[in-house]
């Protein structure tokens, strides 16, 4: 392996701030925008999302500031692996300056293809996890016209829009610099969406917005939810050793990453697309047949190191699967949330990582718990000891 | 009684925006600090906050906009109700210029004694809370200072800041008009400090700033805190036939408020301090022999009423005391927290409050959960269906 002061120095991916001043920097946090739809009519059982064209995703996902690179699905889903399109790149713009001044032809330089970020399909649950300075709620509403207009769902059921504090929020674009900017926007497209702040406002925090009708007191008629669950883990500070392993110097190509990480057995029997980014960075989705999915997304640069977990498997604990991600990426801090309703297996979930107040080598430094109407969420967040 | 238009109409508190323009509005939201106080010695016998002079007291409070106008005591506690120093309350300075205008005489005019706000002061706890544009931040760095020089504690143990989200955040003063600033100005004194909010930002919230240091994995040398507990019940759109009670022109003194609206059987045994404001307004402070309080404020005017209660009372349930304050107000919607730490008798009742989604007829729309290293914190949202 090289030093690691060498893939400091000639690997960084570039960044521009406001004023096109080069800074090395990369925003390995994702936004994250889950929305589920339903129909209010006997048409459910045609209404699809994956009947929304290849094409139209395509345009979509250029207001995005994104395009896919890689793609697998089944029955149940449809998983996409995307990346920044190329004039969007602001590592690549720097190439074509330097390109256009040193007169060299365009086969000289490494093209990024940076910004690790998925998207998931399924009949009625649409996932968009995009990092960088993507811009996913500019989607919102284009989204909405698409499914009217080929999926057949006449309603939007749930949202969820999360996501870490930016280490950066200054380069941001629009409306994602200030969360309260998202909520405006969010605000003016949904009557009864909630947005909560978890974790330490001035430490690491987690924002979340999402649909929280009032309980109504009429004596429920109405059906039970579909299962759900989600487990997230957002990782910093990571181990820079195990982090040099996604980089175009250590592994030759996804695979060898996925299996010299370890990646491949945190969660068994998932159908697995990986991408292993130039110069470096990695993205990967997994699929089961049932639908479930996992994806991973880390940004390996020791200056600003991130790495992104999350799942919907059906698990009564998940303990062991935390244990796992944590010990593969090794993080000098991360934060847990757990999504469950009340029909979902993993109900349990939420009370397991409350009583963990100690992981390993972790320690919880904070730990909160909210109950919505249709989902109780915890969230914790651990650190080595001493911080 | 009066009917509530000619009530709104002629009794409403004055206050003025940042262009002198009249606006008819009072923030009735507290901002509430605790601090506990402790020795790294062997003097902590001798420490005691009460040894702090009157008149740096009084200085002090000069700091925060706040003068003394009532005062009680005994062993365990003094209690002090607070209100604006003249010549910082705008409606006495629209008074004053309306008399200079007219060429009245000083005596033609009602002057008012606006602001409800308390002060308690016991060993080793200090509490301000203060409505209005009090700057109650700006008095902590020299509230240390006479700590140090008069009461003989050397550490600070735990700081509670903490208020609901104001009406009007435009007419606060700074650092209150915004929590990152509140929170700017604590980071600089503590060390350890973590800022949170509970409940909907985009709706009804409240912050809180608190000393949450990292847990310590030494076996526990610590001794055993002593118990401590915290009801809040913060209340707002309020029954305008209740609010009534409480200006000059229903009751003719505080006394006659405080039988009238009931306060004075919401929590049995308390010595009563309270006070009817000119035109309308009130505050009380309640102490028990055992140095326990309580204290409500009420701004009563429909526009923006508000009604806040606290109390540190020991007690398995606060299940009682919650349904009195509510049936005795009537708030259209109110927040409740509840503080314990691990040696409280009430360690069950924030179980209690997470367990209640409805109370009479009123609706829980938020629950959060938070797990501090000392203290365990509920904060329930509840409004009157349909909202």
């Amino acid at each position: 392996m090289r030093s690691m002061s060498q893939f400091r120095c000639s690997r960084s991916r570039i960044w521009m701030d406001d004023n096109m001043s080069d800074v090395q920097f990369f925003e390995g946090v994702e936004k994250l925008l889950e929305i589920w739809f339903s129909t209010n009519d006997n048409n459910s059982k045609h209404a699809d999302l994956r009947k929304i064209p290849r094409s139209r995703l395509e345009s979509l996902l250029k207001i995005v500031r994104c395009e896919i690179i890689s793609f697998c699905s089944n029955d149940q889903i449809d998983a996409y692996v995307l990346s920044l399109s190329y004039f969007d790149c602001c590592y690549c713009l720097v190439l074509l300056q330097l390109m256009f001044k040193s007169k060299c032809s365009i086969v000289d330089f490494n093209w990024c293809k940076c910004t690790e970020s998925s998207m998931f399909i399924s009949k009625r649950r649409f996932i968009l996890k995009t990092c960088g300075t993507t811009t996913p709620l500019l989607c919102l509403q284009p989204l909405l016209l698409l499914v009217e207009q080929y999926a057949g769902f006449t309603d939007v059921e749930d949202v969820f829009y999360s996501r870490k504090n930016y280490k950066r929020p200054d380069l941001q674009a629009a409306p994602h610099r200030d969360f309260y900017q998202e909520v405006t926007l969010l605000d003016a497209i949904f009557p009864h969406g909630s947005a909560y702040c978890l974790g330490s406002m001035n430490r690491d925090c987690w924002y979340l917005y999402t649909l929280n009708p009032p309980r109504t007191n009429a004596l429920s008629s109405e059906t039970e939810p579909d299962p759900d669950q989600t487990l997230e883990i957002l990782m910093t500070d990571l181990d820079p050793d195990v982090m040099s392993i996604f980089t175009r110097e250590e592994c030759l190509n996804a695979a060898e990453a996925t299996k010299k990480s370890g990646i491949d057995k945190i969660v068994p029997n998932m159908v697995i697309d990986d991408y292993l980014f130039e110069p470096c960075g990695y993205s990967m989705n997994g699929v089961t047949k049932s639908g479930c999915y996992m994806t991973i997304h880390i940004t390996p640069e020791p200056e600003f190191s991130y790495v992104s977990f999350e799942t919907n498997i059906t698990a009564t604990s998940y303990r062991e699967i935390v244990n796992k991600v944590i010990e593969t990426f090794q993080p000098g801090k991360f934060m847990v949330t757990v999504f469950t309703n009340k029909t979902s297996a993993a109900v349990g979930a939420p009370k397991e990582i409350q009583n963990l107040t100690e992981i390993g080598s972790w320690t919880r430094r904070d730990m909160q718990h909210i109950c919505f109407k249709n989902y109780d969420l915890t969230y914790a967040f651990y650190s080595k000891f001493p911080s």
